[in-house]
């Protein structure tokens, strides 16, 4: 491998999507997916809406590249980002960028305790065209990787707080999904998955009172495989 | 997002961990996991094992890199490279470099067809420790998502001619996972998947004719979800 000058030309970002979950404002008994884009202050597609992200630093990992750019343009911290995709078409951008795209569910609480910047927005993403560069692309496949290749434990975690219902389990994901399940199914999945674990306890009210869940963190940790954090 | 200078210290590379199967030396009844990999004739890691690679060029696309390094470096030429991670770790190598790294199966025929230099050989992946940079580290990584990420039909696709038995994919299945697996069990999985199709072909011999299979091309051609390839 000989170094050529022509390196110089290619220059590495870092991009965030964050899902969020939240009841839609036109009936508080639907959910919808929700994610923070950030309007651009500067050529090019200024005045256009882009993930959060920025230039990787030479002396910080991809990780904490994200990490850093999600904070200072969104002010959100989730504990936890995952590598979606390395993103690097030619024409993506004006000058040669490869973006390393990271992803995070974040819980509602979460979302709304971030203080963000006057330019930051959540939008819910089947709402989401137009974005800058590639953006669009990404939001798609982040979105399809949701869809398709979360287990009931990350979601659960994700959106979820510690403790939570079936039901609600089954609400997280029929927005994810974008369609209705049959509550008996989805108990014999999750169950049979042993994504989250029964605890002892009841969330009570006016209905029967319905148990409470906990995500089963032995399974969610051996997800990642042999990879040190970076 | 600023460009900084400090962002010509960043390089990009592309790396390819490249998987196929073969009978072992030791025992033909038996099948193992092999992988070429390419010895470093400069410094950094002068006369070390490395996976074959390269620096990406401004002109072209990350899997056309993957791709080009890949036949200049070993000689093979794979249909399809998937993208397997980017590692950035700040100090995996003398410079800042962050590799996109890829991934392919190929066959066995695929495997002894290619014209590879005198500094390349195949290693079984069990037996490969003390390559070049995070190397291992990328292997492990590699031989994981191996394990468990791949369906029925990807592993078929990737390591058997077009028409195979079910014991034969079995075999297959038992080299990657490293251990036994009960042949009706086996059967039942597999075809509760859909991922393999029975053909109306039989391999007939000194035993009793055995189905053919192939596998389900729709299946896996979904499986990629909206990324256009790069």
């Amino acid at each position: 491998m000989t170094q050529t000058s022509a390196q110089d030309e290619i220059r590495v970002a870092v991009s965030t999507v964050i899902f969020a979950l939240r009841r839609t404002p036109e009936d508080v008994r639907e959910w919808e997916i929700v994610m923070p884009v950030v309007k651009r202050t500067r050529d090019p597609y200024e005045g256009d809406w882009a993930l959060p992200g920025g230039w990787l630093r030479p002396d910080e990992g991809l990780a904490d590249a994200a990490a850093r750019t999600l904070r200072e343009t969104t002010g959100l911290a989730p504990s936890y980002l995952e590598q979606l995709y390395a993103f690097g078409a030619v024409d993506r951008a004006p000058g040669r960028t490869v973006s390393i795209v990271y992803w995070a569910l974040v819980r509602a609480d979460e979302a709304s305790a971030a203080v963000a910047p006057e330019n930051v927005e959540w939008f819910p993403v089947k709402r989401l065209r137009g974005l800058a560069f590639d953006h669009d692309e990404i939001v798609a496949y982040a979105s399809w990787r949701l869809q398709n290749k979360v287990g009931y434990s990350r979601i659960a975690q994700g959106f979820l707080p510690e403790l939570f219902t079936l039901a609600e389990l089954r609400e997280v994901y029929e927005a994810v999904l974008g369609k209705s399940l049959d509550p008996a199914n989805f108990r014999r999945q999750v169950e049979a998955s042993q994504a989250i674990l029964a605890t002892k306890e009841f969330r009570t009210g006016a209905h029967r009172p319905a148990r409470l869940y906990e995500t089963n963190q032995a399974l969610e940790l051996a997800d990642r495989g042999p990879l040190r954090n970076q």
